[in-house]
């Protein structure tokens, strides 16, 4: 069965920087789909924050399986009701993987409640990922660890919820460690935060990033498995309650009446 | 050492429905309170809805270190300004504890990045909480479980994000279940949600929910680890770094340029 | 892709107690594996207590991918030999979903680190389950609760350790109640407990529990991940460090030495 | 209150190998517990393995809040009797903390249920230890990240359960990373991993070390909350039901019996 994935790049820094113009000659967002389509079970197409509701309207969303958000420039140019849009679809079930710069991302910030704020330094260091969870369906195929010779740092403290599970840690040349492959749901929605791509280095043209991504289409995707009443707030009124009960005591709301939100 | 707690209350059905008014004459925040009020180590204050600033101004928060709500009929009326300042203040470290109907209150949904819903019944039926983390903190001199004969039904599937820990279970008359205490940390902020507390029902007289409650303030008592840089995104230029690099590669910042938001 | 499951049933009351034996002609092995073999992508298979190597050699654990326990009244009976090889191919990447009773079985013990205790009543009492994760692929295709109309009670404190996800909550008659479905993971092999099927109600006949097992069967299988040097503690000299380092202080190991276990 | 704690010694290579005797002349568990003194509010005993009974009699742990462990070259002459009336104690509430090498412990696999393997070299490199939960009590007065010169490498994977909280990881100076601070509950019973501590290195004469397992003293003691019935499987017979039921179905249990085990 096929994964309908869409790539939701800002596509700012490629078209204004000629260092992101030509690792990137198509966009990131293309080079990121392009890495997915090796895999012939994922069907990925791409979206952007400058075309109209980014890409990213009702119809779209309701035959998406999993959304990739890559940001950076400007996560304050993406409208507050397409975040809420995005938000209830990965709520009802529809699979999220943040990237990079995405950790401050309206979508990603929104979702977990928490500063996902860190360190950083641009500087090109070496970056070595290492898998601490190998039985994680997202480290499928990957070794002990690789590496990505130039990245920019993101250094610990990494201000999110504690996660479901860690799948990787990075070392920095310079130091620092991150959690680099964190997972969360939300409502059915699996979350996976995944920190390389920065947009000075080729890092989306890197064989074994494409296999951490494609893994993570795959586990993400949670389109068998819906919650579409994950907002609902129904009444059971008394009389259809499972076991008979009488009612008693002291009633705020009249009968049939809606509750308060 | 004295933990400050701070009671918020919406304060409306208590003045607005003559059944409330009966059970809390002086207001349902200055029930609870009173029911903190029982451990000296705890002092209580209170805040309401209709208050400047709702009650929470920047400086009573500062000094705040668990913060307990409950709303019901007006969530909307809260200032979205204000909710951002509680979020912050849990983000530092300050505790939250949100009662009953206070899961659909802004700031629950905020900090959780979920739409919180679940089923209901206003039939005053038996609840029978179950402890299912004897060991827990919010569990101390509880026995294995507590009734309370008139309450609200709340039901499962309850659309929160897998808890860090599962303290309390219900079981309703009418047939349903309920997660009835949860716990979640945000940046240093440790949250608690606790069901009970229909205000038709004179459950914040009750002397086990009294336990809890202190109980609760104690466990999410936090002020002396706080962790006020979670907002913080510091750069860490090459020549701090704590191993000595070498900077690479193509650049995107200008040297001591600010990070993007 | 076949999942490859084995039924291991005690296969003891089905021949000793005729109110089981009337249920269970076949055993409670075959009824379970009759419920598997209704989704063409499982192959059952089933072992028993009294086969040699209680049925599980090594050969078969190999070529294992998901494995279910029955078990109740031998617990005692199970070779800590047969234990350990089983826990081992758990770590390595083998799914065990264990059965009510098997709560209190060895390799369930020996996987959670923990008493696995609880309350228990044999009344044939109503039991209902209720979904508390629909979003999980464990809950696919299930409504929002499902009913035994006879089962034994099985009540809280449950003695286990906070689980990775809770699936189900089970209510029962008699006013107790109970995290029925819980996940974890240990080393690549992924655990789900379900809380029905005691041997003198006809649980492994209906419906919904099947839907539940087979879903279970293919959530736990993680034959495409495996963990095959989840034992291992390798040395990794200094001269094969991944970045230069030069050896330095004191020295317990000489070299080349294994390191002590 | 005071915290009661026993810091349980191996005693081996301090008495054997000249390198540990110069640096611990008194022995690592005396080291240890005179970090622990530095904090009037905890009271802190030594333990070791050449004690009858391990210095672990049933008296002494009855009155132990928390339990350190630190052990590596006869992991297997720690008596199994004295493992499970450890494990035992941990369930009712005692808090552990295992030290280093201690990762391949018997109590410690015995908890967890995981094979706990790692890899590892002893080159006497820079371990940088990075605070992942400034918020957790643990990690209280820390900065950002803390060094310790010289020390044995760790590295990951680490096969051990998914924690409840990451509270710190490593940084190593030859290129790995290691989760250098886990926490995990099992029955009312705390676990703090800490992984410095290699024996021909002062890990244990260093202040930043001593202030963490001072914080990890008071984040384990659980002693106003135990649970002493962790282990009991009572049965509730049906006239003592919280609601009343009535008897139906087969039966396997005559009245009054205890359940198997």
């Amino acid at each position: 069965m096929t994964v309908r994935a869409i790539v939701w790049g800002e596509n700012i820094h490629e078209r204004v920087n000629r260092v992101v113009a030509e690792i990137y000659p198509d966009g990131m967002h293309e080079a990121i789909a392009r890495l997915l389509r090796q895999d012939p079970a994922i069907h990925a197409e791409t979206a952007t924050l400058q075309q109209p509701e980014h890409g990213l309207t009702e119809a779209r969303l309701a035959e998406c399986d999993v959304l990739l958000w890559w940001g950076h420039r400007d996560h304050g140019g993406v409208d507050d009701a397409i975040v809420e849009r995005v938000a209830r679809r990965v709520w009802e079930g529809m699979g999220l993987i943040v990237l990079h710069s995405g950790h401050f991302s309206k979508i990603f910030k929104r979702l977990l409640g928490s500063p996902c704020a860190l360190s950083w330094r641009e500087a090109g260091e070496r970056e070595r990922l290492w898998t601490v969870n190998p039985g994680h369906p997202i480290a499928r195929g990957l070794g002990p660890h690789f590496e990505l010779e130039n990245e920019e740092m993101y250094g610990e403290p990494f201000s999110v919820p504690e996660p479901l599970e860690t799948v990787f840690v990075s070392w920095f040349q310079g130091g620092e460690v991150f959690r680099s492959g964190l997972t969360w749901r939300r409502g059915a929605g699996n979350i996976f935060y995944f920190r390389p791509g920065h947009e000075t280095y080729p890092t989306y043209h890197d064989a074994t990033v494409g296999q951490v991504l494609r893994n993570a289409v795959h586990w993400a995707d949670n389109s068998r498995g819906a919650w579409p009443t994950v907002h609902a707030a129904p009444n059971v009124p008394v009389e259809k309650a499972l076991e008979p009960i009488v009612e008693r005591g002291g009633k705020l709301h009249a009968k049939g009446e809606e509750g308060l939100r």
